[in-house]
């Protein structure tokens, strides 16, 4: 949260008993000399021991101060709240002024609430005209708070600017510099350190240059005078004490210098929409086109915090008046400059633990720590060991075995197409310079695969890469049937190519489209429509193929398209039982009596729609039927096999594979296509690598990425999410369904139903919603002002919603840990943006 | 260091005053009872206070217990050592039995001493038969060393398994996790956490849950007996305590859990060859030619710790001996089965800071917990935002005002070839479908842009890209002249492409050869070339061409190619003061007259060369002569602009922009090719993204390393690597020479009458040898014989050296915090190398 007038500063402690109390009395009365009446506000979230312990010390005549959990033992909260029972926590409120604050009389000791009521106090504060806030936190940096989560982890969501009082005693300059790390790695801006200076173990000195080295500056306070035997007197000269400290010219610097750093802080932040457009050339941006740029301070769990220049009221031109009135804005109360917003793309579908995640930023920092960034190339490392491992074994693809590392979607498909090419001309006895153009390759008309030009020349000619000049279509591609619910069914659409006409089917159920058994009927006009296409290409026109590409059941980039599994698994079937159809195998080639691939090696490009995104580790799982052995269902989560029949010949991975931290992919492979690339001589090698290939820092989260995604499949945690998908079948049943969404079924149905949307669908965190408009296409307003709206439309925890739009198609997705209570939030607001319209 | 018998465990304190003495104490007596006579060494490294009290708690009769700097104030040792001055430290080493270790009176504060004490220690108690060894750190975890760095830093290189001792008292909950986290950032792998139970306040519970979480075990001892006033009393009492703790089943169990890890570590760690030959597919390798995979356990500075298994006298197939006696193997001392390998390929040009640089990690993880990654399409973020002001200012190009982000070289590139062509494709009114080929490009032979197919076509047909079957080389490429220093002259080859046969010119300096006014006979041989190539192609052949692709001054993968710059720069100023050799621009056409290129957009690919690898912050920079403004030298370091004649209008930056920790690559372009793609319509954008895409780890911690390296270019780090380089000339005078090298000159010049070689040269962080070979060519089985020498001929520090080779070339590159005293290290044991041949 940032204001630009309220100036709030959290207050950690680098352990208990370093004088915090006493840094914030002072930090207090040097605040409140600038401060108006009622400008300065004190908040202690949690206290424990007696009152009078926690509060004899506060010096600071005036001040509104609010403590919203009090234990009564002086244990870390974690102890003191068990103790005290549920319930039993009560507000001490002893200094309030006349300005009260309402509720005071209401507890709590869950993070959720101390936050929100944190935010309750700062925002009322605010619009009070309140100037100055300090929050002190109980304990140390990572002391437990009163649910068992460390300090420093309940108030991240509020990332508010971090004062840290230093341990000024032996043994202070390490826990205070460990304090400052853990505090670093969850994100926080430590503004300035303070501590006493003890010349006894000149902790000061140390400090002072090590934080300087970070741009942090330490401020040195005296010690606080030794107590006294009589009260009277105690209290006499600690209220000297505390007068001084306060008027120091050290207290002085350190408060203009906190001040300077709010404005500049506002400053870069509003400021940043416009110099990166002085500077920033955008991916997929028309420059030209004035659009709004959203500027993201931090973001944590599902939410960004953003600056959004629109919502800023002080950027709003003044409404022209005749009346001479001030304009509304200027009258508005202050709001804060950083609005939560739910990040509805998961950040291009690469969020799977959370923006932000403690655990995950610790095991980036290990690896980083441990190794930075080591050569591969004839070497190898743990984390890329463990992860090529646990990748295999999360796939549960009886074919692949080898995994190659690259850098992301567009070079995992990269070498994935190098490798298929390369199979399927040695076993066709291709060379390059015959025909016209390069061997080519089967996919579906909508895929897209990267923006690399190789990947490019795998999709077809389209508005994304027709202005590319080195792009070249080389392949055909199948207009797939797809499928959209529409007023409570399903319906799927059979494309012109494949009959007579466009036609439509009706299904009641997904579990009747997953029913392969039950539509031979579709399956055999897929297999004819394959082959007569397939005869056509290769034997009429000469056409030479050498990969079959797919993104498995959904189509995420080319306009969010649900093709029907049973066409994919056709077109599978189809290849792999007529290899005649792609053309005659060279005579005495000994790969064809090995290899382990029929027809065409199939390409599973899972970047998108793999590991969960769609509801399972493997989104190629969706194409198997329930003859098929071992096919997975909602409720018999463990992972089971892919059945041979349909598991792809290599697989590429990436997004999700890093929990949404940062690049990498893997391109795994079978065995046969691996020895495709044996020889005598290093020029047959697959010779392809890039510098930071199988980074460590990026196996090592994606280990523990894979770790925790399995985790959650199997120990129940998604289980209140697959509940409602799951047919009134009894459990164990062949025919449950394979399928389900965070999004539950109910409210799939009822957005089928909207007046505004021609159709929606859900898979696994997936929700897209088909807007209904006039012209439709690329440019579709209707999208765009439903997106628009979604930004400013707040939730009850006061979030708004950031989504991408792909024509007429606005889409949401979610991170693998969002709860069903945030769904349920996303869910209404979305109801509640399409009623607005 | 890891033996397969000794092992070796590092205590650490979570603070001051845990009672680290006591459990190291306990721990010593519980192993002693399984270890042999003097199989038990305590060492302590580094101890403060009064020797008695530092001491006064060791029960454990017969250990081997050693001291290396021993301060007599019980203060912070960085205190402590200045208060003692330099040289009063002293060994303390009173229980020391029969097996006395030598030098024990020589004293040390450094921390590469502690280190190199360490390690002679544990070297000759593994030697000795030891079994076990315990470490005990002085202070905590960050407490500062003698030296001032922080303990976890000193000992890092080492990396030891790790015992914490965690703190039991009110506010030990945070400061022991903290501690935790300072120890984990920084690479170090923590075995068990060990700590007091104190019921008061329930510690161990909260952390037992907290470490398990991180698969890490949690021990409790009991507390230790409160001080009796007699001293013989006190004395029983604990002893019983110790008794009693030491034989526990708590410490038993420790103690067989402590060893179990240790052997899982080394089968871990000697498997992980055969483990990564069953499932990695190695980039660049021919799988089926058997080579020695090197196992990277962690890397620090700039020496990787690595297993080499051909160097484990444990796997060495016992020699067939006729005698029946035992082989040589079986009777060598114990080796440490890791050993230290300078990273002289700076892990594939990536290094800049150091591995495990813990500052790195920090900022690594500071941007993991602030944001995770965040979306970047239509939004900004300040670590982007910094960083593209920061590049910019860095390279000091006049031309260039624009950033793209993208993952990696590879795909900087092809963002790059995409803005280049498009730009002149507008200007020439090109469309993709006249002619038979593509728009091309102008290039050098021996240039690499990256492994994807778009940059892959931006390379002449070579060995790398033949057998991949959509390359398709779309270009012309010139042969470029090329240096090579032999027998102390630079020799210039001049292709046969250039005159009537192949030939060369000699100069005495590299000063000559970049005193380009006194070359202008070779520049008008040069145009006269370029402009006789260009009209054959153009006029003559119909060719269109769409760029100039060049690696400024070294071409780094294609076979180590030092490019005369001279003919370079002619090839930019030919075809920006001829642009009719191009062709003639459609009228009416409104880019012609405000674009500010000419001719050709010119793309410097500075992946390999640029921010400072070649010693500046673009390696363009070298393309100018004294006759153009701004000429940087060796004398004056600080960037000055480059001249705009030679500055390219695209730059592609990666690699050392990260600092060596992952992936992320800058394009910058030029405001008028940025323009080209402004329109009323998106499908006029460029329309390219990857999903990490401006990544803030990747942004933040680039920007961290430009700062860095801009600090060591101007705050005088690197005049002791410039210094040997400047010519006699006064300095300030215009001839003074631009370039330098991290290896001296007088080793280069050495090198070059070295009779094994047949030349070699220095450019920035980069030495280049080419091996004389009766062969040659790329299975050069001299450079092969030579680079498998250097991994295991060790130097004073005892380290080897992993290297690369490219055909008959062997190189070495540091890093950019690579020292002086290092390099001498590395000439000592190249040179040494070349004389075993």
């Amino acid at each position: 949260m940032l204001w630009r007038d309220l100036k709030v500063w959290q207050v950690y402690g680098a352990n208990t008993d370093v004088g915090k109390t006493i840094v914030s009395t002072i930090l207090c009365r040097a605040l409140q000399r600038r401060a108006s009446q009622n400008g300065l506000l004190y908040l202690k979230p949690v206290s424990t021991g007696p009152q009078a312990e926690a509060d004899d010390r506060r010096h600071v005549p005036g001040i509104v101060s609010q403590c919203i959990s009090q234990f009564s033992k002086p244990l870390s909260p974690h102890l003191a709240a068990q103790l005290d029972g549920d319930g039993s926590v009560f507000i001490l409120n002893r200094h309030v002024t006349d300005q009260q604050l309402p509720d005071q009389r209401q507890i709590s000791a869950s993070d959720h609430d101390i936050i929100r009521k944190v935010k309750d106090h700062l925002t009322k504060h605010s619009q009070a005209g309140g100037r100055y806030a300090i929050l002190e936190t109980a304990g140390g940096v990572l002391s437990p708070g009163p649910s068992g989560s460390v300090q420093a982890d309940i108030y991240r969501p509020l990332r508010l600017p971090t004062l840290l009082i230093g341990d000024s005693k032996l043994g202070g300059i390490g826990t205070t510099i460990s304090a400052f790390e853990s505090l670093h790695i969850r994100g926080y801006d430590l503004d300035s350190l303070i501590l006493f200076d003890d010349p006894q173990w000149g902790n000061f000195g140390y400090l002072e240059k090590h934080f300087a080295r970070h741009d942090i500056p330490t401020i040195a306070l005296p010690l606080p005078p030794a107590r006294r035997q009589d009260p009277k007197d105690d209290e006499a000269v600690l209220s000297d004490y505390y007068q001084e400290c306060a008027e120091s010219s050290t207290m002085t610097g350190l408060v203009d210098f906190l001040q300077q750093k709010h404005f500049s802080r506002i400053s870069k932040l509003t400021s940043m929409p416009s110099q990166a457009d002085a500077v920033i050339w955008h991916p997929f941006r028309q420059h030209s086109i004035p659009h709004n740029i959203i500027a993201i301070d931090s973001a944590y769990g599902d939410h960004f915090q953003a600056y959004n220049q629109e919502s800023d009221a002080a950027l709003a031109s003044p409404t022209p008046s005749n009346s001479g009135l001030t304009p509304l804005a200027a009258h508005a109360p202050p709001k804060s400059l950083l609005t939560p917003l739910f990040d509805a793309s998961a950040s291009w579908w690469t969020q799977g633990l959370g923006h932000g995640n403690p655990n995950v930023a610790l095991t980036a920092a290990y690896a980083a720590g441990r190794y930075g960034h080591v050569m591969f190339a004839h070497a190898v490392h743990e984390p890329a060991l463990d992860l090529s491992y646990n990748l295999l074994s999360t796939l549960q693809n009886p074919r692949l075995n080898r995994v190659f590392f690259t850098d992301n979607g567009s070079t995992g498909m990269e070498v994935a197409v190098k490798m298929a090419l390369r199979a399927s001309s040695i076993r066709y006895g291709w060379t390059k310079d015959e025909g016209n153009t390069p061997v080519a390759i089967l996919g579906l008309k909508g895929s897209y695969h990267g923006d690399t030009i190789g990947v490019m020349n795998c999709s077809e000619p389209n508005v994304y890469n027709e202005k590319v000049d080195w792009h070249q279509p080389w392949g055909h591609w199948f207009e797939p049937p797809s499928l959209i619910m529409r007023k409570g069914k399903w319906e799927l659409s059979i494309p012109g190519e494949m009959g007579p006409v466009e036609s439509t089917q009706t299904f009641n159920s997904l579990d009747s489209i997953f029913d392969f058994t039950s539509r031979k009927e579709d399956a055999a006009r897929y297999q004819a429509h394959i082959e007569a296409t397939l005869t056509s290409l290769v034997r009429d026109q000469g056409k030479r193929f050498g990969a079959l590409i797919m993104e498995p059941l959904l189509m995420g980039a080319g306009g969010m398209i649900f093709v029907d599994p049973l066409f994919q698994r056709t077109l599978i079937s189809t290849i792999r039982s007529r290899p005649e159809l792609i053309g005659p195998p060279v005579e005495n080639n000994t790969d064809t009596s090995t290899a382990d691939w029929s027809g065409l090696p199939v390409i599973a490009d899972e970047v998108f729609t793999g590991l969960y995104r769609l509801g399972r580790a493997s989104s190629s799982s969706f194409l198997s039927g329930p003859e098929d052995s071992g096919t997975p269902s909602a409720s018999s989560p463990t992972p089971l096999p892919l059945p041979s029949s349909i598991a792809p010949d290599i697989a590429v991975h990436a997004k999700l594979l890093t929990a949404g931290l940062l690049p990498l992919a893997l391109t795994t492979a079978s065995e046969s296509i691996f020895q495709t690339f044996l020889s005598s001589s290093k020029t047959d090698a697959l010779l392809h690598g890039h510098s930071y290939t199988a980074h460590p820092i990026g196996c090592m989260v994606a280990n523990k990425a894979l770790d925790e995604y399995r985790r959650m499949d199997t120990d129940g945690t998604w289980e209140g999410v697959r509940q409602p998908w799951s047919p009134s079948a009894p459990t164990g049943s062949t025919s449950s369904l394979p399928i389900y969404s965070f999004f539950p079924p109910t409210l799939v149905t009822n957005l089928s139903h909207h007046p505004r949307l021609d159709g929606c669908f859900a898979l696994g965190t997936v929700l897209v919603l088909k807007v209904a408009s006039e012209g439709g296409g690329y440019n579709s307003s209707a999208t765009a002002s439903l997106q628009a709206r979604l930004l400013i439309l707040l939730d009850s925890d006061g979030c708004g919603i950031h989504s991408r739009v792909l024509g007429d198609i606005i889409y949401f997705m979610t991170s693998l840990t969002t709860t069903p209570e945030q769904v349920e939030r996303l869910s209404k607001t979305i109801l509640q943006a399409l009623d607005q319209e």
